[in-house]
C-alpha cells in the first residue's frame, strides 16, 4: 500500500500518516517527490485497509500494490491448471474443448436431438440450462429436475460430458448429480454464497464472468471457489455490457491473454452471449482461438427458429458443423488441437 | 413486436414473415416504407419471443414495444406505491427518510454508538450489515447473527427502524426476524431465487440497482418481488460502474425521475457507494433530494478511520448532522420534507 | 512515479529498474513489501515517461503518483477563478447564471423570440449554434455566419450575452467576431489544434466534457487552452455515453464536486443534453444547482415541435420560466443565486 | 420511423399523431396492440425528424428504422470496396496487409530503422506520426514538417506505402503531399470539418473507431468522406474506454464481423492502441485476422524502451518478425493470405 500525500501536505500530516502506519504494524517510507510525498509501507501484506489512513489530514489518494486474490494467481502457481471435467474432456492443456447445446432443455426430442448433433460434430461436451436465470419472471424458467433428468439421458446416449448452470445452493446440489462441470452464470459471479456452496461440492465450476466484472472482480470470485477447496475453475469470457447496442454484449477476447498472465486458471469463450448475433459467433469462435482460449461454449440448437430462448443466438447443426471444421484450422494455425473429432452421423 | 424487413427483402420473404406470425395466432400487419418494410403484430402481448422470427430471410431487426415488465409499470398503476417499513418511516410520499448507520455492524459499543448519532441528527432508521458481500472472500464478512442481535439491541434502545442485508435465503429468513426492510445489494440484484424468497417472505425490501444494470433491469428485478406477492419494494440508485476511477462508482441521478416516469414505485438514493468519497456524499445528496428521491441512504461511522470497511466513505457523526441540515433546506425548496427531526443529544 | 516490481523479481531486476532511474536523473527509493518490492522515484517531475521502465525484466506495473495537469490545478492556483463573460455575467461566484436558447439559430424570428424568452424568464445569455456538429452529413449543419449575424442582433436587442460553438479554426475567428464565450462541443474536446486556437483567441471559453472523457481528460484539455494563455474556461459536464438508453446520456452530476476539488476553475451543467429528455431537465437542472454547480446551460425553443435539431429535450418558453422559480428555491437553499432576475413580458 | 403510443393514449391522440405525420407529407399507418397502438410511417425516408412529433400528447416513444448512413451502406453498395493506397498495399480483398513503425518519428536513425525492420518482415506499409495528439499539451507533440521529409525519406529508402495521421485542415494539406493513406484519429473521429477537408483532397483516409464511438457513428463520420467524392476509405477499430484498467483499452473485434454486414469498407484493427500492452499485441492481432480482419496497423520500435511515446505497447523488430509469421499461418487457416513477403536482412 502506498499513501500519496496532497501537494503541500505539512511534515506534521506526513507524520501523523507515519505513525498511523506504525500503528498498524508497518514500518512506514516516506519518499518525498518534487510535487508530493508518498509513503510506502515496508512489510504489508494482503490485509492492509487503506480506509484507515485514506481520510487522515494531508492524504490525498490510496494505491494498492498487492493483489486481492492468492490461489488463483500464476505468482501462487506458476504452471496452468488442467481442469478434466470427464475422461478426455480437458482445459488447459493443447486441446481445445467444444461444448454445445441449446440454452434451454426443453424436450426428451430436443435434447437428444441436440446431443447427438453436438457429438457428430466432435464436440465434447453438452452445455443446456434446466434452471434458467430469465430478466422477466414471465419468461420461460427452465424444466427444473426434468431438465437435469434428460440431461442424464442425453449423457447416457452419446457419451458427452454435462455442464449445467446453478442458480442457487439447492440447485447446485441437484445439478452436482447429473452435471460434469456446475456453470456459476455471469449475473451470480459475485453471488458469494453460491460460489462458497460450488466451491464445496468440489465437482469443476465453468464461472463467467459479470457484465461489469473486471477482470480482478472475476478472479476475485474465483477465489472464493478456491478457498473452499475446489481447484477445479474454468474461467469464461462472455461479452460485456456496452453502450453500442449492435451486439448484444462487448466480447472482449483480450480478456484472454490477460487472465493467462495473471492466473494459471484455465479460461473458454462463449461467442454466442459474446455476440449475441448467430452470423457473428463463427468468426468470433475462431477469433477466440486465436487468441488463445482453452475452449469454446456455443449454443446450438436443432431448429432454432422454435427456440424457447436464445433462438437468435444460436447455430443450426449444419452451422455447428462448418464451425467445428473452421476451429480445426484456427487451433492448428496456434499449434492447438481441437478436442474430439466427428463421428458417424448425427 | 415490429419486424424490420431488410433493405431489398422480397415479397416472399415478407409473406413468410406474416405467414409466421400467423402461426403464432397474431395477425400481421406489413407496412412499406421507402426504405425498407416492417411488419408489425396486431393483438400482440408480452409473451411474444422475437427470435422465432429474428432469424427468417430477409429479416433484419426485431424491435420489442410492450415492456417486459408490468405489476411495477405507472401504466399497471397510476399512483405512487407508499411503502412503510415502521410507523412513521414512509417511502414515496411527501416525506424524505434517511436512513443511516455503518457499512457492517462491529461491536455492540459500534452499533449502538452510530444508532444513537443517527437518531439524535434525525435519521429515522438505521442501516448496518450483518452479512457482507464482499469482493475478497479473505475480507471481512460481517458478523452474522451476532450482528443481527446488535441491530435488534440497537432498534429497542432508538427506536429506529433497521435495514439490513441478505445474501442467500438461510440469511433472509434470518435477517426478517430483526430487519424492518431487507436490503438487496447490487450484486445480487439479478439472483432471481434470492428476489423470490424475499417476495415471499413480504417484510418491505429495499431493491439496490446492479452496476450495470439499466433500469429495465432494475424493473425487472422488482417484478420477481411483486409477482411473489409482495408490493413493498424501494428501489435504490447506487452508482454504476464506469471508465473514470476518480470517483468509486458513476451516480445516475436521472434514473430518479426517470423511475418515476415509469414506475410508481419509490426510489432512494445512496450517495456513499454512488460516489465512494466522504467530502462528495453531502453535495450529492442534497443533489439526489433536489432530483425527486423518496429517501436517502448513507453511511456514517462514529470513528469512520477504524471502520472494517468503506470507511473512507463514511460520514462522521457530526458531518452526518450537517448533512441532514442541508438536506432539510433543499427538500423544503423542492416541497418536501425530510422526515423525522433531530432529537436530544447523541 | 512508482515501479511495483513482480513477486519474484530478483535482485539484479531490482537493480536494473534502479540503474534506469538513475540514468533518467532521479534518486531511485526501493521499498520491500511482504509480496513485492516497489521503487519510487525521488524528485520526479511530470515529465517521466513510465514506459521506459515499465517494459524492464521483473516490472509489474507503473503508478503514475503526479497529475499530468499543472495549471488547472488546484495545487497551482488554490484560490477559484471567477470567469466574467459579460458585465454581470459571471462564472465561479456565489451567482449561478443560467444560459438558454435554441440547440440551433434557424431564423431571426426564432432567434428574438428565444432571447426575449429567455431575458423575461430571468436567464443572462443566450445559447444557439451557427455551425452545428451533426453525426449525419445529411442533417441541418447549421446557419453559419447568417446565424452569427442573427445571434448578434438578438444581442442588441436584448443585452443578452451570447454563447456559440465553433467547430474548426476559421469558425473560431468568426464566432468570436460576435461571441461573448466560445462553446467547444463534447465531440471536439479532444481537438487539440481548436483548443489551442481559443487558447490564442483569449476570448471565454466554454469546454464541453467529452462523451467518454475522465475528468481528467477534460482537465488537460483545460489545460491546453490555459497554456496558450488564456484562464477563462468554464468547465462543463453534459452527460456520458452509457449502457443504459433510457437516457440520452448518463448525467455525471458527481463531477461537479470532484471538479471543484480539483481544480480553480468553474463548472456548470448541461440537463438538456446530460438527459435528453425534455421532461427530466427540471429536475436535474435542480440537481445540479443543489450539487454546488456554477451555472446551468439549457436548451429552450419558442416551439420545440418545430425545431430543426434536438427538439425533444428542448424546453418551452413557459416550461423555462418555471425552470427559472425552481432554481431559484434551490440556490437559495444552498447559499447561492441565480443571476439575473425576470423583467418584463417576452 | 416509428411512433409508438402510450399504454392508455386516447383515439383523439392518436389521430393528432396521424394528422401531424400528414402534415409532413407521409402517410400515417395506426397499428393497435395489446397493450399500445403504434403508428408507423408510410413512404417515410432519411430525414424524417422524430423530435417533431416525440413530445406530441400520448405519444410514448419514437423509433427509427431507417439507417442514416447511405453511401457507406451495404445497401448502397453489395460488393467490398477495395482501397488501393500504393501499388500492392490493398485492403478489402483477399489479402491482409500490414502496417507497422513508431509511435511518432522521432529522428532518421530512427525512422529508416524502423522502415528497414517493417519491410524485411515483410510489413507493406510504414506508419508514424509528424503531428501527434497528446493528452497534455505538455508532452512531445510530434517532429511535425520535420517529421513528413523524414517519412518521405524512408519512402525513397524502402518502398513502403506511408500512413501518417492529420489533426487539422493545415496538417492534412501537408501530409497528403507525403502520405499514401491520411489517418484520422480516435479523438477526431467526430471532428466534422477535418472529415470534410481529408474527404476533398481524396487520398486513402484510414478512420480510427472514436473511444466510445458506436459503430453505427463510426459509419456516420465515414459518410461525411464519402459524402465529399472520396470513396476510399479504411475503417479501423482500436478499442473502446472501459471499466477494467487492466487493458488501456477494450478491444472490440466483434466490429469486424459487424460493419462488414453493415458496409462494404474493408475494416482494419489496431491491436497496439487496442490492447496498450506489448505482450498482448501477438495473441490480439491473431484474434483480428481469425475475426476477418482486412488488415493489421502496429506499433513495432526498434527501442521501444528509448521511444517518446507509446514505448510500452510497441513491438521490438524481433517481436514484429515473429508476429508476421504467426498471423501468415492464421491468415491461411481463414483462406487468406499477408500480403507481401520477408525480404533480404533488416
Amino acid at each position: 500500500m502506498l499513501v500519496v500525500m496532497a501537494h503541500g501536505a505539512t511534515k506534521k500530516e506526513i507524520d501523523g500518516v507515519c505513525e498511523a502506519i506504525k500503528a498498524m504494524g508497518y514500518t512506514p517510507l516516506p519518499m518525498p517527490g518534487a510535487q508530493r510525498t508518498t509513503v510506502g509501507l515496508v512489510g504489508n501484506d494482503r490485509r492492509v485497509d487503506g480506509s484507515l489512513v485514506a481520510e487522515l489530514p494531508g492524504v490525498a489518494q490510496i494505491i494498492h500494490v498487492s493483489n486481492q486474490y492468492k490461489q488463483v494467481s500464476r505468482e501462487w502457481r506458476p504452471d496452468p491448471t488442467i481442469v478434466t471435467i470427464a475422461p478426455g474432456v480437458t482445459f488447459g492443456g493443447e486441446d481445445v474443448p467444444v461444448i454445445a447445446g441449446p440454452c434451454s432443455v426443453e424436450s426428451e426430442a430436443q435434447i437428444l436431438e441436440s446431443a447427438r448433433a453436438v457429438r457428430a460434430a466432435g464436440g465434447v461436451a453438452l452445455r443446456g440450462g434446466a434452471f434458467k436465470p430469465r430478466s422477466s419472471p414471465y419468461s420461460f424458467q427452465g424444466l427444473g429436475r426434468k431438465g437435469l433428468e434428460l440431461l442424464a439421458l442425453a449423457k447416457r446416449e452419446t457419451g458427452l460430458a454435462i455442464v449445467t448452470e446453478a442458480m442457487d445452493d439447492e440447485g447446485a446440489h441437484l445439478c452436482a448429480e447429473v452435471a460434469d462441470c456446475l456453470q456459476i452464470g455471469a449475473r451470480n459471479m459475485q453471488n458469494y454464497s453460491l460460489l462458497k456452496t460450488v466451491g464445496r461440492i468440489k465437482k469443476p465450476v465453468l464461472l463467467k464472468r459479470g457484465m461489469a466484472a473486471t477482470i480482478e472482480d472475476l478472479l476475485l470470485s474465483a477465489e472464493y471457489v478456491l478457498s473452499e477447496g475446489n481447484p477445479n475453475v474454468i474461467l469464461c469470457e462472455r461479452g460485456l455490457r456496452s453502450f453500442d447496442t449492435t451486439s448484444r454484449n462487448l466480447f472482449d477476447l483480450t480478456a484472454i491473454p490477460v487472465v493467462k498472465g495473471l492466473s494459471h486458471l484455465p479460461i473458454v469463450a462463449d461467442p454466442s452471449h459474446g455476440t449475441g448475433r448467430r452470423d457473428k459467433v463463427t468468426p468470433m469462435a475462431r477469433a477466440a482461438v486465436a487468441a488463445g482460449a482453452d475452449g469454446i461454449i456455443v449454443e446450438m440448437h436443432p431448429h432454432p427458429e422454435r427456440a424457447l430462448s436464445d433462438g437468435a443466438q444460436s447455430l443450426t447443426p449444419d452451422q455447428f458443423s462448418e464451425l467445428m471444421r473452421q476451429l480445426r484450422r484456427v487451433a492448428e494455425a496456434v499449434d492447438r488441437s481441437i478436442a474430439g473429432s466427428p463421428v458417424g452421423v448425427a
